[in-house]
């Protein structure tokens, strides 16, 4: 496994997603997933996926500016550490974001996110 | 374990030892550690302290704004996502950081620092 090909391409993914079809990042979470949104906690797709999708804004821009990551020791996951900027509805504001994720193989190539953490960095 | 408690002592282990005695954080880290510092990639305990003891400033403040925790999944690790800022070196300017680190126990109580990764946030 190259775990930067795979931070970069579930970065490209999740983003992607993220602005073009929120609801469907349901299917990158599982039931023991975790999500901590602004210090809000969140367990299980379900949960995560209402919570995304009932953020106060239709269109989002996300513009990566780091992706770093490492190899999170025996079980085969990836950390990927993300900095960038969002743009929550047209007319806004760039704000600066970071957010980790912990992905966890379920198969050759396949992974989903065990770990999330969303923090907007103001200022 | 409460993974709160655990980030917690540790953040403020951390940043501790990084303001008053750098050189003391060698002992947090082990063969098989990692980091990445502003993308540069370091492994094992003994080239993640040289690059920390060898960056060009004598004092440093850190000031943590948030602390994120998650437990990692089966393993016993904790994940901790960190926001703040420092100032390297006495009148020089704030910088706002982001930091995660992966905890992994070595026994009771006890954790060492398998994954580390840091980034200066600009702007």
């Amino acid at each position: 496994m190259d775990p930067d090909g795979v931070a970069k391409a579930f970065v490209d993914h999740y983003y992607r997603t993220f602005d073009s079809n929120r609801a469907g990042l349901v299917g990158l979470y599982q039931e023991g997933s975790m999500l901590s949104f602004e210090g809000e906690k969140f367990m299980g797709a379900a949960a995560i996926a209402a919570k995304l999708t009932s953020l106060p804004f239709d269109k989002c821009l996300h513009k990566v500016v780091t992706v770093d990551c490492q190899p999170a020791g025996p079980t085969g996951g990836v950390l990927v550490f993300v900095s960038g900027s969002l743009q929550a509805g047209e007319g806004e504001h760039q704000i600066k974001f970071s957010q980790m994720f912990h992905l966890m193989p379920v198969g050759p190539g396949n992974f989903y996110v065990q770990n999330d953490m969303f923090r907007l960095n103001y200022g």
